[in-house]
């Protein structure tokens, strides 16, 4: 039995590979960018967590909070690039989903440069996340995000929160 | 990357091995022991499913009439036990759902020897599946099983449709 392409068979299945945008006043353009891995389970079957987070050495476990299973989360960008993308290059999903890992990674690496911090590098973020999981729902659209951004008027005027920025 | 290991994780996830039992007017203690073995996927991501299939030479893939997704069972006791079960005595998987697997291949031993077909064997076989993912809805429990096979009662003759048996 070989662990690491178990793990990407797991994960083919179970796995979440997200970016998510909050709008945010503390960052430059408005939003802030969260990439995250995640895999959740019913606490009885909790062990194939720890055994990836003892492989990965990284990210942390967790109840979720929208019910009763248990999360495997990895949140930190360089952990992101270094265990969790790097280990899809090297034990790739089979299924379609390996097209949103390279997505993913591509995002990852991006932040991971300080591409988010400019203007083309965080649009080109934007663009990449909205490619990925095409099904799945989006509390902002791309556009929204994108029109947001090149604006320069923050998303959380629309709320009534009017920031200091 | 091990692809029957990979296949193994994938199962982890996604796999059911489930053991239904149907009340039979053509079986000798009234009831039919149906086991399977079944993986379900979007459709736009089945490409797993056709290569499980290959691997195990054995199964069928069709719509699932339940939602939108495509499912891949195997029913055939023989290929139950010569291709599913011997896999995963080479690649168990990982979480509690390998004592599940366990039962499950001594169930489909015991039908692809005929034990079905005597009473013991037959007991044996519905408490083994009883043991098995508990928190799983059942339409007949254990105990209507058992007692309508001792008493030689058909649970057909409970909703009228008295047989000929």
């Amino acid at each position: 039995m070989d662990l690491a392409s178990y793990i990407s068979g797991f994960v083919d299945g179970e796995g979440c590979f997200c970016v998510s945008f909050q709008p945010s006043r503390r960052h430059k353009f408005g939003w802030e960018v969260r990439p995250s891995f995640s895999v959740s389970q019913n606490a009885d079957r909790a062990k194939l967590l720890y055994m990836i987070q003892e492989l990965w050495g990284c990210g942390f476990i967790r109840p979720d909070r929208s019910d009763k299973t248990l999360k495997f989360e990895v949140r930190t960008v360089r952990d992101l690039v270094e265990k969790v993308v790097s280990h899809f290059q090297k034990y790739p999903l089979l299924s379609s989903k390996q097209d949103d890992v390279l997505r993913f990674g591509r995002i990852c690496e991006l932040i991971h440069q300080g591409q988010h911090l400019n203007l083309e590098g965080l649009e080109q973020i934007v663009r990449l996340a909205m490619e990925m999981n095409p099904s799945g729902k989006r509390k902002y659209s791309g556009i929204e995000i994108l029109t947001s951004i090149r604006s320069g008027e923050r998303i959380v005027y629309a709320a009534g929160n009017r920031g200091s920025t």
